[in-house]
């Protein structure tokens, strides 16, 4: 099978995303052993001014939704970020995986030249192709926010470790 | 262009670590505004039982040399980690990318199907075609050494931001 833009990025986000939920349900058994309230988790922060565990999340699954979106040339979704309790985020990764398998890989293969604007809050947008924007924005943007997460947590002391980001 | 296995990997981790880079260059900086010794990073770690910021860094350039290396065929060189300082953490970043450097497009492009076996320690080896190694092993492994390693520098209070992670 020949490289697909689709195979690049589709398998990924689902199977980070849902390595995600993992660490999520170890962090809830974790809160549940230690007896706190496991929605502590989504204010937890690596320095004042980073993003909380919870916006980590809501924007990783941003980031997929994003490339399927741009990618295949329709409008990106505007989703809520209302995600108040460790299992509305939990729901927030499922959320992305479902919109991910939405899209069938014909709807994505192919544009690697399709041009792709991304709005910033300076105005003028980043201009890409499609290869160029999945390589160097939507992945390394992904892997960002799910790895931060997994920081987060590991941070705080949830059993987590190598195999459970990797997915095996 | 059609995609291709060389343009997947080098260009990102040539950026990468080349963004890296620029990260321990602030931190060198933030330790002398603070009159510290910038070698205290390198023991730096977001949990006891994670490996230090000197690991990581060491890491994430091996991951991109087992990269290149395997999906040409040819054995991974081994490099001592012995780095003691932040200006030679810096120089195994710079390492990293010549050696990727070193690689041309056409040692690497094709090796979609190459059989890659990956030594554990629990002893059977992780075994790919060099598509899937690439997609599903070398890159979040990649991405997970570099982004905790930004992650130890920005929870010590180093000015790095979203930009000096994509390196634009």
């Amino acid at each position: 099978m020949p490289l697909s833009m689709h195979s690049l990025c589709a398998p990924t986000y689902v199977r980070l995303l849902g390595n995600l939920q993992n660490w999520l349900d170890k962090a809830q058994a974790h809160a549940e052993v230690r007896k706190f309230d496991s929605n502590n988790y989504l204010g937890l922060r690596l320095a004042p001014d980073m993003l909380p565990l919870s916006r980590q999340i809501q924007i990783a699954s941003d980031m997929a939704k994003g490339c399927m979106a741009r990618l295949s040339g329709i409008e990106v979704p505007k989703w809520d970020d209302n995600e108040a309790t460790l299992a509305e985020l939990r729901a927030r990764a499922q959320k992305g995986i479902d919109y991910v398998k939405s899209f069938s890989a014909a709807q994505i293969d192919g544009s690697e030249g399709r041009e792709i604007s991304i709005p910033t809050r300076a105005g003028e947008p980043l201009v890409f192709t499609g290869e160029n924007y999945l390589k160097h924005y939507a992945l390394p943007n992904f892997y960002f926010h799910v790895t931060t997460a997994y920081a987060l947590l590991r941070h705080a002391g949830v059993e987590i470790g190598k195999g459970d980001y990797l997915g095996r």
